[in-house]
């Protein structure tokens, strides 16, 4: 398999298209994936994997950053030092810019070596990734109540106003119509920060490590994502502090059953002028 | 979070309803996620966890064989004894239906110790689970070369009729607008086998695993699913020994990379008259 050393977020190549049973030979523009290993260090202690996830490259420290985030590795207690691509002599070309180490500060939150002791293994930065069992996966969650929004109301307009602001930033969906997006916003519809990659998880977490490697707290008003929403962005959104997650596409059972614990408000099916409040309908106007 | 002991595959819910302003409550279905916990033994071996995946439950058995089988863990030479619904005593209700041992009747083909050895966790049964590094997640491609299908010719119309198949056999999508399907079809469009869950992964091992209970081989003409083709979309397929992989949405990169690299067809955006061959074009007529 033949890989470019530092890929783009979108890749060329040929293709035959069938338009009614008319063949054209064309160029083609793919979404890019490639593996991210994410590795962790902190003081007096080497680099060790915690995750592979497949994503679209760009924006890799960001991803990284906000999916150690999500697993309740980093925060103030333990504050990022650095974000590196990893220059280890053992990598070859391909895999220099698919390896990231985020050292921290302090020691993590929770001992990686303990969080990620199964005999399985992660993926996919999708929280449940690594988890030792049932319960562990479900324990991860809650972290950060929403209770701080409780005087949040938005209006129907600017959730509807998400999905196109989204849409619009989608620079690498509009050449490969492959990628997923997320963004945070403030509570007038205001885009705070875009991302888009092949995996939804993997969106999400790069505008959460976005906000931390500026120094900001991920936890603003609005989280839109173009996709579905399963348990692992709720466990996600509610890690980063959202008051309101709202999504384009369907919400499971165990999302809307987490996000009711943990205070999130929950929008779904939000498009063509409607949309559909799972829980906390007191923050949404109307 | 309250959790019924035998979720079904869609969950009844009260939501808030806004349509143009109007709001409306009214009970509405999600599409159930649940965790599942895989765990894999054989003889004089106790079971052992090898993944934690969030799916939509129904066809269990059929998600754990097919995953295990796209793991390259199960084959021939190591054959299903029996799959169960774990009665360890120390599983509380709500995990009794969601923890599966696959017995095999002869040592595993990879030990699955090793191949999970890392210090991160599987998840979503998304094929990058449990790999050692970015290597293993590239080694453990092309088992099954699609050579076998070298004569196939697969007319463009029988191609159009695969997503109306699936749509049309998605009886929980109906309800909850939230799932993902996978469908193994004979050259002529002839549906085999069609399923559907909440993650795309599951959905291809899910009709994977149906073909092995049967006592049948995966390795049909067409696998059509609902979504995008990722890079572990056609791990998948090849490990199953599909002849044509089609798609709804897009591929990544490193899919038609890997799909080049095993032989296998790969068609994609196939919707509205219109399809995209990324690889072995000569096995679509036209």
């Amino acid at each position: 398999m033949i890989r470019p050393r530092r890929p783009g977020p979108s890749t060329r190549v040929r293709v035959r298209e069938l338009v009614d049973a008319q063949v054209r030979v064309r160029e083609d523009r793919l979404a890019t994936e490639e593996p991210l290993e994410v590795r962790l260090a902190w003081p007096q202690h080497p680099a060790q994997r915690v995750a592979v996830t497949m994503r679209t490259p760009g924006h890799d420290f960001e991803l990284a950053a906000g999916f150690l985030y999500g697993e309740g590795m980093l925060g103030p207690a333990a504050p990022i030092h650095t974000v590196v691509y990893c220059t280890d002599h053992t990598l070859t070309p391909e895999q220099e810019f698919n390896v990231v180490t985020v050292e921290l500060e302090a020691p993590p939150l929770h001992d990686p070596a303990q969080r990620y002791a199964g005999p399985a293994a992660a993926a996919s930065a999708c929280g449940v990734c690594g988890k030792e069992s049932i319960d562990d996966v479900l324990a991860t969650c809650a972290l950060h109540p929403t209770t701080a929004w409780d005087g949040l109301t938005v209006p129907a307009a600017v959730l509807h106003s998400l999905p196109g602001q989204l849409r619009e930033q989608q620079r690498v969906f509009d050449s490969t119509g492959g990628l997923h997006a997320a963004g945070l916003f403030e509570s007038d519809g205001t885009p705070v920060v875009v991302r888009e990659d092949i995996g939804r998880h993997n969106a999400v977490d790069k505008v959460v490590g976005a906000r931390l490697l500026a120094g900001s707290s991920p936890g603003l008003p609005l989280l839109c994502v173009s996709g579905r929403i399963g348990f692992e962005i709720v466990q996600k959104a509610v890690a980063a502090g959202v008051g309101v997650l709202a999504a384009v596409g369907a919400p499971s059972s165990l999302a809307v059953a987490l996000a009711a614990d943990a205070g999130l408000c929950t929008v779904g099916f939000l498009r063509d002028h409607r949309f559909v409040v799972y829980t906390a309908p007191e923050r949404v106007a109307g």
